[in-house]
């Protein structure tokens, strides 16, 4: 393992953003019924109620304290690209640290999870393509002097997402496989490199909606691909590319990569609501949709753990989803 | 205390549900505006996370178990009457025991809440008013000899939710006020006996819809009332009537009663969608509607949780309840 996402150093990340954070609690599924079809003992980490409603806040805490650390006390402010859920934890990372973001988000984003950002006082700069996305990150960097803090693909990102795999292990025992969604990979990548150190035998198992598979696409060919084109209602797993940290990790510590359609996720959301009563949006949804389908009959017996990486989403979007469901 | 309910019975009760029933996370609120809002550190404990959807799954595992104890190893089967929670509890907990479930609905209950009693094996009898509900119930227990799980006045009901306190206390530490849901009054009996045995100076505040506010009459009155109006859509805090043994409990350990309107319990049920992800029922939002509403200002800079006590609704009514609410 890397020195810089050792246990040891994943330990000293999860210390260092314990006061912004929460230690969110991984459950066993209440309901006998989905644990006798899949004949496996089911557990689900609720990172969903983590603050910032994902996630993303781990990395972006851990990220600004970094950059605090290695001497960028002057710094003017940080920003992010993001069709969301990063967006708001860079918000936040940035109000809990007493700095200014700029977010750069696509026109299309959500309404609700703008008003999110907006509501930890970030100041939002909209994009259309993803070039201009990107275009616009840059001369926030070079001519304001922000910082940028990457959605997955930065050291401090993964060793942020580390500290739930670290979580996990802690408070489930022994597991027999983790099934994580994957968007840009900087959940996977963290998560991974957690589960190995501290239970090697764990099978860690990737999510993606198939219509973006970037990291399926570039495990296949053997390097990240540097565009993905990107189609599902999981808007917060459609990385537009894939980068040389993440994918490496992914190829390292990832087992096996799986995909599941739209309706599996619309499923998925509908059965978390039934079962736990949760409100999720498509991608939090991923890893139940994947165990219940492509994985089904592969994990018999088995002590499984699924990530609900977060969740961001109104209240209209999430009943037309489910009303799409078939029940 | 009573020695029925001592700190020693209710930590041998946990240990005797425990295979049934999961020991429910408590979370801290994870955003910070409602915290800076109310003025104070907020906890929520997820018993809605609970094996059957609710609190009632501990009640009614210890009550069959105390039956099975006592000698009645001949057992025939058990009943109860319930518009729905203690009802599908009360299946569960006679599949779990190996016995059968004759369970006794108003034909209004709820189909959601029906069908997981089926899914569970129990027996449906539906009524239609109480008495009729009440007379089922008795002539299911003289002739057919089946044990009756009381939804609210049992011994062993109120030994069950004294385990939700006694988590709660140990997994948050000192606290300065809990907020309990109060139907028939089985929660924060069992409730107010944990905390006031492990905290004594952590206050009890129970919470009842003004439609449904019979425990607040009880007291005000000086005994427990024999007949409720109950009109409020929290259908599982209407009980019709209320019973000596929890009625006096409620009347030495809790401190403060009340009520809070339909429109704040839809407003608690909104606020716990977007800030917590949990789609749940009326009866769910009261502790937040109460801190919200008729406790705002009392308990500033205080540490204060609140009981998810349970939810079990069909999307349909969930969507009806929170597109009535005023964002």
């Amino acid at each position: 393992m890397a020195a810089w996402l050792s246990e040891g150093v994943i330990r000293e990340v999860a210390g260092g953003i314990a006061p912004y954070v929460l230690r969110t609690p991984t459950l066993k599924w209440p309901v006998p019924a989905l644990c006798s079809e899949l004949d496996c003992e089911l557990f689900v980490k609720l990172e969903l109620m983590q603050r910032t409603g994902s996630f993303k806040a781990r990395g972006a805490i851990n990220t600004l304290q970094k950059m605090r650390r290695s001497g960028a006390s002057a710094l003017p402010g940080v920003t992010a690209f993001s069709a969301g859920n990063h967006a708001i934890a860079t918000a936040y990372a940035a109000a809990m640290l007493d700095t200014q973001a700029k977010v750069v988000m696509p026109r299309s984003a959500n309404a609700f999870r703008v008003e999110r950002c907006r509501a930890y006082g970030a100041e939002i700069v909209f994009g259309e393509t993803i070039a201009d996305l990107m275009a616009i990150v840059e001369r926030l960097q070079t001519q304001e002097g922000l910082a940028l803090i990457h959605p997955f693909e930065g050291e401090g990102t993964v060793q942020g997402t580390a500290t739930v795999g670290l979580e996990l292990c802690e408070d489930v025992g022994e597991l027999d496989a983790v099934i994580v969604p994957v968007g840009g990979g900087g959940l996977i990548s963290g998560v991974a490199a957690a589960v190995k150190a501290l239970q090697p035998g764990c099978r860690v198992i990737g999510v993606e909606p198939g219509g973006a598979s970037g990291m399926s696409d570039s495990l296949a060919q053997g390097n990240p691909l540097a565009s993905v084109s990107v189609q599902t209602i999981a808007d917060s797993l459609g990385a537009p590319m894939h980068l040389p940290r993440t994918y490496e990790l992914v190829q390292r510590h990832v087992d096996q990569m799986v995909t599941v359609s739209d309706d599996a996720l619309r499923d998925g959301m509908r059965q978390l609501f039934a079962d736990l009563k949760l409100a999720v949006e498509p991608a939090c949804a991923a890893a139940l949709a994947a165990l219940k389908g492509p994985l089904a009959g592969q994990l018999s017996g088995q002590r499984v753990a699924l990530i609900a990486c977060g969740s961001n989403i109104d209240l209209q979007t999430w009943s037309e989803h489910v009303a799409a469901s078939t029940p």
